[in-house]
């Protein structure tokens, strides 16, 4: 249960975090973060949690994640479903603390929140096929540097760094194609706060595509993986 | 005694470092640093004080902080006052010197130098609840970080990069919203500056957001904490 | 076999990151990341492959380390031209994604993609020596810290963060002269896919150069290195 | 001699990458880095070398660095001018190859390069006085970082970590005032290749600040320090 209460915890921090930092301040005037500021935001929510949690839930905070984390060998397949439970509601409650920030202020409305997208929704008009490439792919590769920088192999202190740090770089990439999810809790937790019928239509790649490029660096990861010591 | 020093200087280069690259270098024409420049800047001040006076003092820097590690159960309330002078009289030489740089140039006016505030006084022009939520809430998660990086199971070596960059991450949340406090002594120590009786008049909540939001997570953190090793 | 696989994918995701984020994000109107942004982005596809891979391959991700390795004691020369291969590879695989992302939106062209060049390639105007010496001298410094960061006597757990974040260094300095290369596959990676033939003609630069900093720095740090442990 | 070789590389280093990044990426036109940038390259400069030449030479890279340890008893004082000497002409080595990279375009002009000023030479036009004031104070910061960072109780690995990102930081803070000095090294690298007699006329102020500086925190570090261990 503590685990939950993490999971819980964490993904609320990576949606108050990466999604607060997009919508409050990447375009204020003149001194706005921009999407490198959104991106580092992103990375840092990550960062910081798996020092504060990891010794707790393994701070996933992401359903891709446990499921990447399950194929390949490192998570047990009976907490799946309460994790990404759990995963899904501190998205939720994260966006809920946003909304209640963003809208204290006189005119201010939501917008697409920080909702991801493709086609009309994307941040630079890229179409489906691009969007669905580019969340497979950089799903892959988180799960990549996931699977790797847990490996007993690996320095295990410096995991943190690498998964948050990754987690920036993807942003860095992919905000202008799908506002960059990579992570199915985030974008849901977006999505049903709009109201917007199209945003919630279009939440099917951001739970189809991570969760493929998940699977797919689990079962080439076991493959890299050289024996646990 | 050196405990005490050392949370005086820690916090004075907390107030120099954050509030002065806000006040000297955010907006400069073309070149200026921003809200994200800040934000590493106040981040960065806590990351080198960690690994500078962490096994002096603890290196709280923050009032805020030394209440929730009381109630987390890792700081003994006989210190807590103490402390709590140290740090304000920190902020106090730190934001001094900020204002002989400040003032160092012709025509130079502090104007509300880093202040902390709501409603007219907010970068953004967010209204009290929303300033009192974003503190509580944000204060609330610094502190999960600061708890959960620090406890023994977690990689210690780390912990000063979690929790400095956790205060990256807030400011890149929050800087629209109240010029982000989480920190009583450093908006104590802006608003003296300024002459400013309206801004010393918001400084309550600069003190109780942040205070309560610190004890919420000592709570919290109390709940989840796995047995030291 | 599988070090060849790592070093694909590893180079792979430091084309598809770094030049992926010059491509899609660095100019993204008002919310753009610059060139701190891809700075950024290239040194953090080395920094998270590093925990990710550097336990199954070394991850040089590029043939001039490879080459400079050699030279400097730290790898076998019968691993040389399979690593390069497999890195030139996993270079066009990157493009290739890259590729399909970046013209998945209505009216897109990839124009001179992320390439490297100088005279009327260079982003700044800068001429064939300028653009000369800036590659020797920059790959020779990025050896140094490789082999300096990776000596038993370092701290090795953090040779990953040094050397990121010092290819992140070269590109703050010199993505105005050269767009910044240091590394021939992911030059090779970009020419090609462009079709433009001036560019492809200026890649003996993008060889050379890197090639010859890495050995100028394997024959400098024999000198400076202490005794292993 | 080893270590001299290294000082001299390491400082060569320094102001290729934090002076080179200023003068040729700072203001490129709209995706320049600006002064964040610029703090993030010394900062990096200094953090890679750590890692690189830290077990060589100790990486003072500086000056005052050398004078406030040998001050705080961590340097023998033989090694003293050596090492100054080492680095004042690794940072003019660095100078000339900026040099030649800066001026190898069409219609190229150093101006003042990157050098350090106060008055009409301070990019805010900020006075003698506050320069200095700014010069001592961020120099015996430094220092205390340094000191502390490097103590036996301190987490000896992340040093270069903590070292390097407050170079940044005090970049953050002062690029306005003076174009940030805190080394009398890399400041004289700069002055001497303007040829302009006003900018050499300054540079007592940037030998005189940073000591006094390192001094001061070499005598406050002392009184704090916990036994070694």
């Amino acid at each position: 249960m503590k685990k939950l209460v993490a999971e819980f915890f964490g993904t609320m921090w990576l949606v108050l975090g990466g999604c607060g930092s997009a919508v409050l301040a990447a375009a204020f005037p003149e001194l706005g973060i921009g999407f490198a500021g959104v991106a580092l935001a992103f990375g840092l929510t990550v960062l910081t949690m798996v020092y504060a949690i990891g010794h707790i839930s393994g701070c996933h905070l992401n359903p891709a994640v446990s499921v990447g984390l399950w194929i390949g060998g490192r998570f047990d397949v009976k907490e799946l479903i309460p994790y990404i439970v759990a995963q899904v509601l501190g998205g939720i409650a994260g966006a809920a603390v946003l909304y209640i920030i963003a809208t204290g202020k006189s005119g201010a409305e939501i917008g697409t929140f920080a909702s991801n997208g493709y086609g009309a929704y994307s941040p630079g008009g890229y179409g489906m096929v691009a969007a669905l490439v580019c969340e497979v792919v950089l799903t892959f590769f988180f799960l990549i540097v996931i699977l790797g920088a847990t490996h007993s192999k690996a320095p295990k202190y410096l995991a943190g760094v690498a998964i948050g740090l990754c987690l920036t770089l993807i942003h860095l990439i992919s905000i202008p194609v799908t506002n960059t999810s990579v992570n199915p809790a985030r974008s849901t937790s977006q999505a049903i706060f709009t109201g917007n019928g199209e945003l919630i239509g279009q939440l099917w790649l951001f739970w189809v595509a991570p969760i493929i490029g998940a699977i797919l660096a689990g079962i080439v990861y076991k493959y890299l993986s050289p024996e646990e010591e």
